[in-house]
């Protein structure tokens, strides 16, 4: 599994972003190599100042090495066991689209495999874990339904258990709780999903993957001629911050990933180009800003 | 000391918004006061796109109630004895100023005094706790030693000792562990300030809060009609980011506030108005912007 993941995200990190440079026509992808300094490395490709995207990030890690300190505790909770000694693998594919306009929604995806070898076990622990939330600043609910019913697609050609499981995990997950809201419109989310063997969960993220630019690149086309103006640039902003505030505070893998070394660089390209706070901005109710604000608040079904 | 802190801080709050809205002389503060769910309540005051400051916070809390639920752990470890079915009051003065020109210094103070008291003690438990930081976007050596020495001249008529301690203090709290960087020039920083009694720290509250607009106000005078253009704005943007991340990772103040159900908008009031994130933003060596970085990975001595 280790291989086939390995070269499954490489593949798609290479398509991801031929797709999305060809939709943007202005900006191209930097490609920034990385080592790891306990084994294994990783690329990043950042897109800045598109035409389309305003900061488009998408990281391949295949990472190993010794258990780190910080993350022993989690490991042991997942492995219901002592890993002390234990050598971690992950390989992990995980973007974020920010796009210039306002009425385009940014994407995230992130895809990853686990496997910790304790002293003690013949057979590795492993695990699939990722998901994928759109975040818009204006609703079109067409394009949500879109997402969610493509997601619904991928999932249920595998289980049709893990849509309704998944999507309700995604509104738990990336809620920004001292504000009561939802980060976006939702998706799906799942971790520590495992099965009788790797590859009986591997089509699934096949599917999920493939899925990144055949659900998002429609969306863009749609809404990125939409004119905007100030306004809607300064809505837009403003719901960056909150994006912020929900990486910095409450994303496991952002926080997880600075307290155990973490290559800073690769985990806050995540974070928007700009963002905004103000204090105690409401929407008018009956506007688009506040149509917004009760999906985060009240998720719905989409699919 | 319950009456005495409340009366100075509120005098302090009604004072420093005097003078920042005489200094800025085009916006104005708003008064927005607020009640708190346990005991008591504030006063949030906030001015917004003002002519020298684009987003300036002041804000005061008296609060009271049960120990929170998220609080119980830090406070008996503070009073070393179970505070279970405790009482705590909090009075608290807070500022953040983000000025509009990037040659001027974010400033930010808080001043506090804490009381807990506990079901089997006759005397309640308390201390103050507080500090002011400095965070340039560019460095001015001589404001930067000037603001300095204003806080050495405050704390060395208390206690010499005072100074050189709170500002390593200060040192060590305001540092972003992931980008291995302090937020900006430090200050002063104490917590758990205790003495015999709570009238032997009450003139240090004083003259700091006091010292508050006499050291700031001249700096921004200096500061605040020097030309800016686009790469300015950028940088300070960019710093902000830093801002940003430091408040929702590491502050205390904000991670535990919002935790234990603190007021969100009087907390967050201490985020810029805007900020801004890039992929691996290395000044030029020798530009403006190097220069400051050197002195937020190795601070100096400045007083």
């Amino acid at each position: 599994m280790r291989q086939d993941i390995q070269a499954l995200l490489s593949e798609r990190q290479t398509q991801i972003c031929a797709r999305l440079e060809a939709l943007d026509g202005a900006a191209a992808f930097t490609v920034d190599p990385w080592q790891h300094a306990g084994g294994g490395g990783g690329v990043t490709r950042i897109l800045e100042r598109g035409r389309c995207f305003e900061k488009a990030g998408v990281n391949l890690s295949n990472v190993w090495g010794p258990v780190p300190e910080g993350a022993s505790a989690m490991f042991r909770a997942k492995a219901g066991t002592d890993l002390s000694g234990g050598e971690f693998f992950v390989s992990s594919l995980s973007l974020v689209i920010h796009p210039q306009n306002p009425m385009v929604p940014i994407v995230h995806a992130n895809y990853r495999y686990f496997e910790i070898s304790a002293a003690g076990r013949t057979e590795p622990i492993w695990w699939f874990g990722g998901g994928t939330d759109l975040t818009p600043s204006y609703l079109f609910e067409e394009d949500v339904r879109f997402y969610h019913q493509a997601y619904r697609a991928a999932c249920d050609r595998r289980d049709r258990e893990f849509y309704p499981r998944f999507k309700a995990w995604c509104d738990d997950y990336f809620f920004i709780r001292h504000r009561g809201e939802r980060r976006g419109t939702g998706g799906i989310f799942f971790d520590d999903l495992t099965a009788s063997s790797p590859g009986k969960l591997f089509p699934l993220i096949e599917d999920c993957t493939q899925a990144i630019c055949d659900v998002y690149v429609p969306i863009v086309r749609r809404r990125s001629t939409t004119p905007f103006d100030d306004r809607h640039k300064r809505w837009q902003d403003l719901r960056r911050g909150r994006y912020v505030e929900f990486n910095l505070m409450y994303d496991r893998g952002t926080t997880f990933g600075l307290r155990t070394g973490g290559r800073v660089e690769s985990i806050l390209m995540s974070l928007p180009p700009t963002a905004r706070w103000g204090y105690t901005v409401n929407p008018e109710p009956g506007s688009p800003e506040a149509e917004l604000m009760e999906v985060l608040v009240r998720p719905r079904e989409w699919a």
